[in-house]
């Protein structure tokens, strides 16, 4: 405690000798805390699950595939790749602080991260299979029937449980600690002049108005193509998919910003493949301006600051199949 | 050093008073002893390589796509999904002890590790890339340019620096400590008495005259279907393919039995789903006995006490994309 405080005071010592945030932020995004999470036999379970392919028809694609936690919790791909190949509709968001959104899903049709998880098993593009074929699964998981007994102290397992632990390991996908967070939270020498020049930047021409929150993003509904028509070949209307609302076409959640600079390609639609470009493109279709080559490479290098520390995995190893267990079928 | 002859001390008095192998190992099958890499850092940029999709056109398929270190150094299907849902022609062989190797793939056309891992890189249905596309972009990432300079002090990098840093990490994919090699150590309580008398059928019947070694096989070829044919939906004629010799054909490489509870299906066509049906197949074709159920069991349980320690895999992050790094073409 002792040492907690020293390092308050040190903060706020660095406060009044710089340019930076103050530790009572005023600023429209605030550091990520990491919180412990509530049942860590729980999240163990759900890395297990989240790594595993035998939630899937093939047994190929995990969660891991398309938000793979090597890659920023994406695939870097414009669009996932799916049971037999198949082109997914739109671009993987990251699982990383997913947490933080205000939904899941770009158009947002599950409420958090637990109805979120059960959708891509079932999805015949995705995963391929179906929940009661997954829960047939590990159900003849001798290992994996002991673990979920002693997680949830209620037998048989069941796609709740399944989902419920998936969910409880993402929660835990948060990164700290980025160069912006630091500074943030009163490292003056966090950030470089042309990176804090961004920042300015970033707010002070609308940005932050949809990026801000804990997470830069992942809070609101907006627009894609508010003031000029943001060109697409992806046939997704977001939002309306969801609302059957008029006024809900080509509503996306706002991405978060977070790690950013892992992520790429950018937007629904995966159409922008650099940062430069998506910075570009959403100048143009939802601020109506056009920023320079310099203003573009300070808000870019401003982005970049949102790397924080990656979670570390130590990669499960997974209980083996029982005799009885149903054979992946990558090819029928 | 104290600690460590009193450990040996304690082992020898284990010898003494019961019937356990002793430490001056008379059995045809030895422990896995682990060695340090030579090189830690060439260690750790393999790792992030073998974890890498991008080493594969569609940016979707990595070493551990089918050599999945989550689940035995294999991805438990038949045979392996390659570029564009691509059907491989043969079962993925697990990379864990894969060091033990005399060479490389169930033909043995790869003398060693280095000379395997540029294999399926430029393999049109398993990462369907090109040695050359391949080093284009690694050498288009900054990090990655880093890295392999600092490791091999010669740039550009260049095909041979990649796959010897694949084959580096992969080196370190051993599994010591399995209950068997705790019992040759002369832990005699290791083993249970059926799991005892599954070892000593396994060496009176003959299966340890290819299964022997520390990788308990991996060490020489021998015709698949010795005593009774072996029929088989798989064309390869295994070794044949490499030398063209007539009396080769059919000859495969015993593959390794370390950690084979997790390394489903069995044989180079993938053919048996359990270790009771490739207990029995191979009593009848290559030994040319029916192993009873009692036997069967008794063998499969000495099987199980092959797993070893699984190898301590911290998720690599990988390196993020250049602006100028050629881009995954998955449907192209």
């Amino acid at each position: 405690m002792k040492f907690r405080l020293r390092a308050l005071a040190f903060v706020a010592g660095a406060v009044g000798v710089a340019t930076a945030a103050s530790t009572t932020n005023t600023e429209p995004i605030q550091p990520i805390v990491r919180t412990p999470p509530a049942d860590s036999r729980m999240v163990e379970l759900g890395k297990k699950l989240f790594f595993d392919p035998r939630l899937s028809k093939s047994g190929f694609i995990s969660c891991n595939s398309c938000h793979n936690l090597s890659m920023g919790g994406t695939d870097n791909v414009r669009s996932s790749i799916g049971h037999q190949w198949a082109r997914g509709p739109i671009n993987a968001p990251t699982v990383l602080n997913a947490s933080f959104n205000v939904a899941q899903f770009w158009d947002g049709r599950a409420a958090d991260l637990k109805a979120q998880a059960g959708g891509p098993i079932a999805n015949p593009g995705e995963m391929g299979f179906s929940h009661e074929m997954a829960v047939d699964v590990l159900r003849s998981i001798p290992q994996y029937v002991d673990e979920f007994t002693r997680v949830f102290k209620k037998a048989p397992l069941d796609i709740d449980q399944v989902t419920l632990a998936i969910a409880e390991f993402e929660k835990t996908l948060v990164t700290p600690n980025s160069r912006f967070d630091k500074w943030l939270q009163g490292d003056a020498k966090a950030l470089t002049a042309q990176e804090l020049a961004g920042y300015q930047l970033f707010k002070g021409s609308g940005c932050v108005a949809c990026h801000n929150g804990a997470a830069v993003g992942g809070n609101s509904f907006q627009k894609m193509g508010l003031v000029a028509p943001f060109k697409s070949d992806s046939t997704s209307l977001g939002r309306y998919e969801v609302t059957k609302q008029e006024t809900d076409k080509h509503f996306f959640k706002v991405p978060t910003l977070r790690n950013v600079e892992l992520t790429y390609p950018y937007f629904h639609d995966g159409s922008a493949a650099t940062l430069r470009d998506a910075v570009d493109v959403m100048g143009k279709v939802q601020l109506g301006r056009s920023f320079s080559a310099d203003e573009n490479g300070q808000i870019v290098a401003f982005l970049k600051t949102l790397t924080g520390d990656q979670p570390n995995i130590v990669l499960p190893v997974l209980p083996p199949s029982g005799d009885k267990t149903p054979r992946p079928q990558p090819f029928e």
